[in-house]
């Protein structure tokens, strides 16, 4: 019974791509730990990138190099 | 202080029944654990049924069955 | 499905307290918001007192008062 | 390779604030650990008031007062 | 620049089964949705069976039968 | 009332430096945003270094080299 928490920059994923991370993250699981896909969880968190830092700058600044 | 995360799926939960998480959620840590309800935290997280995944397909398709 | 993450202090939770919590907070979800108790999840964090902080102190310091 | 988690509620933070919450936390983590600034993370999410609860009661509830 | 955070019972997973799931995920985000490997992040929790709940009762309890 | 969440890799980080994390950060969230911090929680997890993956490839093989 995993629990999976994608975050990205919310920057236009696609419902397909979103369908794609889901069935691609669950059959991982599968295949290494043995777990049951019935009982994976997968949530996808999009996040704004004036909300997202690295290298102590936001996202929205680094785009625009 | 409690720190609790609800997360639940985007369908319309209203005003009312997210307070009436809270406050349960906050009574049930205070009646088992004793903790002080005045810092106790709760946040409760609505995810779009296209990001809920669960056995390999997103809620968004098996809200279509 | 619910996903629930409660964050405690490690200081003494029993194993039984722990089962009242996932029982409480799985029952609050159902009679909120209907959610299937088979699928909803909780997970219980517990939390050394140095690696929690309010009020800008450890909660270290906070009990030596 | 620090990953920071910053939640507030949703009350009007603006671009030029998160970038002080980004550049500050990041330079904390080299101050006080000596981390990469260039592999620290910092995600702030911002969430709805009737979604955060303090008390037993939503923070929108508290604001009327 | 994903983060991934990979939560599972702790129940024995090795640090190859661990290896290969940082690996899978961080491929997957690749594939998908053609994220920079670099600066993909995977967190894996693992929780006690006692702290982890599904369908009220504890993974302690659904072991056991 | 934010809420922090500080991941690190487990790697000795002591109560000291721990403390200073809790008050920077807590600091700057009053200086940035008007925060309380009487209500600031701060929350620090250290990630052992085989359950933190960069690269695709898990903080202890990153050490090695």
């Amino acid at each position: 019974m995993p629990f999976v928490n994608i975050r990205i920059t919310r920057e236009g994923a696609t419902a397909q791509q979103k369908k794609e991370l889901i069935k691609g993250v669950t059959r991982l699981l599968e295949e290494v730990l043995g777990k049951n896909p019935k009982t994976t969880f997968v949530i996808i968190d999009e996040v704004d990138t004036d909300n997202w830092g690295i290298g102590g700058e936001s996202v929205t600044e680094l785009r625009k190099r």
